[in-house]
């Protein structure tokens, strides 16, 4: 399978939770600089994040962007390896998403077929997910996990007034991983100033370039963790075995 | 309050679950002829539901929409009451959701103010968000519980090429319940034929006409159980606690 760089997006800032609930996360570590460092099941969501990558076998290394005030307390938590040995590298992460991948990516390895990035709150990442992505990224050039849109979408006016309400064929969620041949993302964020209007995923400056992307069909349970309710979902279904046994039939 | 008439559609048939999944359910009644009566944390998906909307004060009865082969036993398990007395009747659905729903609102009762529709697997509604879709229905005429999409959407090819990032400002997924001024669903029921093209909620009938329908945003609780995985994140979360208490500030 071709060797892949994982480049980890952890650079959001972490006042979101308390500013959206205007209360205090029970649990949470006061004044977190990023959502990541956030406790899951009493450990950062982000040691959880990367364990699910690190049990891939064709992983180089994984590289972290998060904001310039988390570095130093990122690398005396997690160190420089992965549980396997593999090398772990925190950089500083940028104004926005793009520029934090920018940066991780710059200083990733050269080696590597492919590009991996994923949001640090995605902990329930399925190991067997990631792999069905680079599978697909390998063979098109880029492939993002995501869902079709099975409820009803509507178009809402800023005073909450359904508008109209979407055909949904051919919909879907994109969700993270998003992974590439590593020489298309390099292309593409070079080329990312060209690109006007904004942008909420990596994939887009591939697509920007009229270059191929294959959406690969993940599950419901890779939330991410953007609200204090987020977090229990997650508690929840790890208290109850996540990642589940395939379902067997009843003797 | 207005007081409200509950109408639950329960009319799917129950074989998604094994056709999806290629195996049984653990724990699932046999042949089950609707998903509404599946076993959740020991109960039917439907009683937990009942349950929710009947902690609602001004609720003056419960009209559940069901599969016609699922009457008998419905009204066995279920009796004509819910908990707190008041009138709980079944009747047979129709050949789609639309026809269903159609088929329970005209037993309803004339007297209602309101009518709430709401789909029977969907048991973790909690009654704070029932009452505050009927508030807002009894003001604007029609409202639906959503929320706004904040992932990244793309239009994808049957070939699952990407064709373009939708932007998403604006967009929201509908839930239910949707609540309407009774006088204005039964128009809008009454006037449905004339529209074209597949409807998948009941307020595109009601925004066929050119009247308001409004969102009312709800939690992601609020979780459609159409797949084994969906299952296992209620039962989670009820084991979890849910509904949860607000968060409190560690002392």
């Amino acid at each position: 399978m071709s060797s892949v760089s994982v480049i980890i997006a952890a650079g959001g800032a972490g006042c979101r939770f308390a500013a959206a609930s205007g209360v205090s996360v029970p649990g949470a570590i006061p004044r977190a600089p990023t959502k990541a460092f956030i406790p899951l099941a009493g450990r950062p969501v982000l040691a959880h994040t990367l364990d699910r990558f690190d049990e891939v076998e064709s992983v180089l290394e994984a590289v972290v962007a998060v904001p310039a005030d988390a570095l130093a307390p990122a690398r005396q938590t997690f160190g420089d390896r992965l549980p396997s040995g593999r090398p772990l590298r925190f950089v500083a992460g940028g104004p926005d998403r793009t520029e934090s991948v920018a940066r991780a990516l710059a200083v990733s390895d050269p080696k590597a077929d492919l590009v991996a990035i994923h949001d640090a709150v995605r902990p329930l990442i399925r190991p067997a997910m990631i792999r069905a992505a680079m599978e697909a990224a390998a063979e098109h050039g880029a492939a993002v996990v995501g869902r079709p849109v099975d409820h009803t979408v509507k178009e809402v006016a800023p005073s909450r007034c359904v508008v109209r309400t979407v055909p949904r064929d051919g919909l879907w969620i994109a969700q993270t991983p998003q992974v590439f041949r590593r020489e298309v993302i390099v292309r593409a964020y070079a080329a990312r100033g060209a690109t006007a209007g904004r942008v909420t995923d990596d994939a887009q400056w591939v697509e920007a370039m009229g270059l191929p992307v294959v959406m690969v069909e993940g599950d419901a349970a890779n939330i991410k963790i953007t609200m204090p309710e987020d977090l229990r979902l997650c508690e929840a279904l790890l208290a109850a075995g996540w990642p589940f046994e395939p379902p067997t039939v009843p003797s």
